[in-house]
């Protein structure tokens, strides 16, 4: 049993954590928040409030931190008492609050692999750059960590495990498809932090297909993908951080990651590319300046959590898994459908945070619970998924299976 | 007759300027060329040197100067002798060099419209909120400033004089067509400083049109000129220059300035325009870094000097001019055609370097041999043509005519 959440980062996930923590905070006791700026946090409390999100009266707390600081995480994490905490900043701070957390022996989970700033797309497996070196010593302090318990990587991870538990004997590829069939009627947006986002797309792509690491240029090789309530999308193979655990645990198997892009989206990120300001590396300007072009980008785009009030279309995200199941070869699609304006509804944000943001408060009350609690470093294909698929299909993101036997919900 | 010639500046069109100076010492004396940066006025003259440009023995030095500040400019001028400036440094500096020429009694040219930094395409006659307001205190001094002495705007107005002149009895239209159909073999790149190249495409475009300003967006008027050399040609309505002075002069005319620009040229400047990267207006990073986004583009495009040396193909700068002549409609295009790999060959430059910086020194001849030594301030269409055709024809900018009576160099 743990109890009291800290939530590091204040943007449009934390947001989503922060209600939906809210709602369940008579089984997560006090919920803190913390980020680099203190209004931030205030302003994603104060959401929660004007929502009636706190399910019981509790305590909900704004804090300031620097998160790069992981002296000063772990100070924060005893100041409230936290036992779990749910990193939803910058995917550059993983690995410093991740040592506060096993300074401290709190429970950790976050929804995307760690950062340097200064690179782009290091070696594969790139857990194996960070999080993974940290194994010996979350087991050696009995700190649970749950890593990329997001949706992608995170739900995801889970349908792969419900589907070598449920549906396959031997699975022979994973390809996960990642659409956003939504509008957010700007020019040019990006979902998440344009920085973490555009980094994902400027490196090498890499997949495991046959058994070996295969690299690929971003928008190289696409495919259309038919899937339920969007349709037809066309969707390219794209880095992703799930593709470098689960082909640790099936190693025999494909696994690709497919992202969805439309050509106005493309063409944006091929002339910025191409004119080199996509770079995290400083250039100098005339004047003497060094800036870092993607960080100039990043704040000459829209804020992501400002295009949920007029965010309208749905998102689906789904596991296209084939294998073989008592001797015949089978095809299975896991998903789920969100809905942007849904989401604002609910807590305020479009539905890219939303899908997001609600998985990691689901593992949060199975570490609570003690059911997700093992004391040691997981992906989430390394944990059962069932309890967390009941939870979600609750909480707002509801599990459906495609296959031979038709579509529906998947419940226990 | 005056001698000894400062150049200000040290970019692609200083290059030129350089040479052709050199070329011409016996008849303009010393030579002097200043900017921010030593070093890259010295490359220049060793440029001058090693292509043996230097017509008769003589002095070619290097300074450094801070053309924003006049006093600094008045000392240099005093110090070198000077009496001829040519100024062809950015278009920021035009009001502070002509200021150190007013004190000093020394012959002025620039070849761009004066900008603030600070402020993109202002209240139309752009001349009126700069240089015009000094007319006064230059025909007070007895000062030649020679406003606009490039190719476009200088040598196009010089055209229009000489249409006014030799070939109409009205002048009902004046198009001025300017298309480079070189290729720079980059992905992207400018052929002037991208500062001052976007911030002409960011504003209102001007033009004056039934005797008033007519006001349109960049790209919005588009056009297919037929062209001698480089054929059919998609150009488009642009505010410029010498919009703003023929204007005056010729108030019952149409007045319009079409550049042409390629599908791909568009797309990346539209992309950059509508994230908000073309603006002069500082915005500030998540770090609290303030950045003027326009600065960085700059930084990260190709030195527009440095796409020379591949430089392929020719361009064609023409004015359609129509009117009437002896109660008869008529129309004639006056035009040149410049090469980008014999501009290299010559001068170490590429042709739109060249087009801009050999008139400047044409009219410096002309200043020297008092033929257009007039005391005053003046656009070149106030200007008796003649002489500066005849000099450019021998310069490497020949002027050629196309109308009923066939194709043909102008000369007199």
């Amino acid at each position: 049993m743990k109890r009291n959440v800290l939530i590091i980062g204040a943007g449009g996930v934390a947001q989503v954590v922060a209600h939906k923590c809210a709602q369940a905070n008579d089984r997560l006791g006090d919920l803190h928040i913390a980020s680099r700026t203190l209004a931030k946090c205030e302003a994603v409390i104060a959401s929660v409030h004007e929502k009636k999100s706190m399910k019981v009266q509790g305590r909900f707390d704004a804090h300031a931190v620097n998160a790069m600081d992981s002296a000063e995480v772990a100070a924060l994490i005893r100041k409230t008492g936290a036992q779990i905490v749910i990193n939803v900043g910058s995917s550059f701070v993983n690995m410093s609050v991740l040592e506060a957390c096993i300074e401290t022996g709190t429970a950790y989970m976050d929804t995307a692999i760690h950062e340097d700033p200064k690179k782009i797309c290091e070696t594969p497996p790139w857990y194996g750059n960070y999080e993974w070196q940290r194994r010996d010593r979350c087991k050696a302090a009995g700190v649970t960590a749950i890593l990329g318990i997001g949706f992608d990587p995170g739900v995801v991870n889970a349908w792969a495990r419900l589907a070598e538990d449920e549906y396959f004997d031997t699975i022979t590829s994973i390809d996960i498809v990642d659409i956003n069939a939504g509008s957010h009627g700007k020019y040019f947006a990006t979902n998440f932090d344009p920085e973490i986002n555009f980094r994902e797309f400027t490196g090498t792509v890499y997949s495991w297909q046959k058994g070996a690491w295969a690299e690929n240029r971003m928008f190289e090789v696409g495919q259309t993908w038919t899937l339920p309530v969007v349709g037809d999308q066309k969707a390219y193979l794209t880095g992703h951080d799930e593709v470098h655990s689960l082909s640790a645990r099936y190693p025999h198997a494909d696994v690709r990651f497919w992202m969805g892009f439309g050509d106005h989206y493309i063409n944006v990120f091929t002339v910025l590319k191409n004119l080199g300001l996509l770079s995290e590396k400083p250039v100098k300007t005339a004047e003497g300046l060094e800036v870092v072009p993607l960080k100039l980008v990043k704040a000459v785009l829209p804020d992501p959590a400002s295009l949920a009030p007029t965010y309208t279309g749905k998102t689906c995200i789904g596991d296209v898994i084939r294998g073989v199941k008592d001797g015949k070869e089978a095809e299975v699609l896991i998903y789920n459908v969100a809905d942007h304006a849904e989401a604002y509804a609910e807590v305020g944000s479009q539905g890219i945070s939303y899908t997001a943001g609600v998985p990691p408060v689901a593992a949060a009350l199975l570490v609570a619970d003690g059911t997700w609690d093992v004391g040691h470093m997981a992906n989430v294909e390394e944990l059962d998924p069932k309890p967390f698929i009941t939870l979600l299909n609750d909480m707002g993101l509801p599990t459906r299976i495609k296959d031979a036997a038709g579509d529906r919900l998947v419940s226990f």
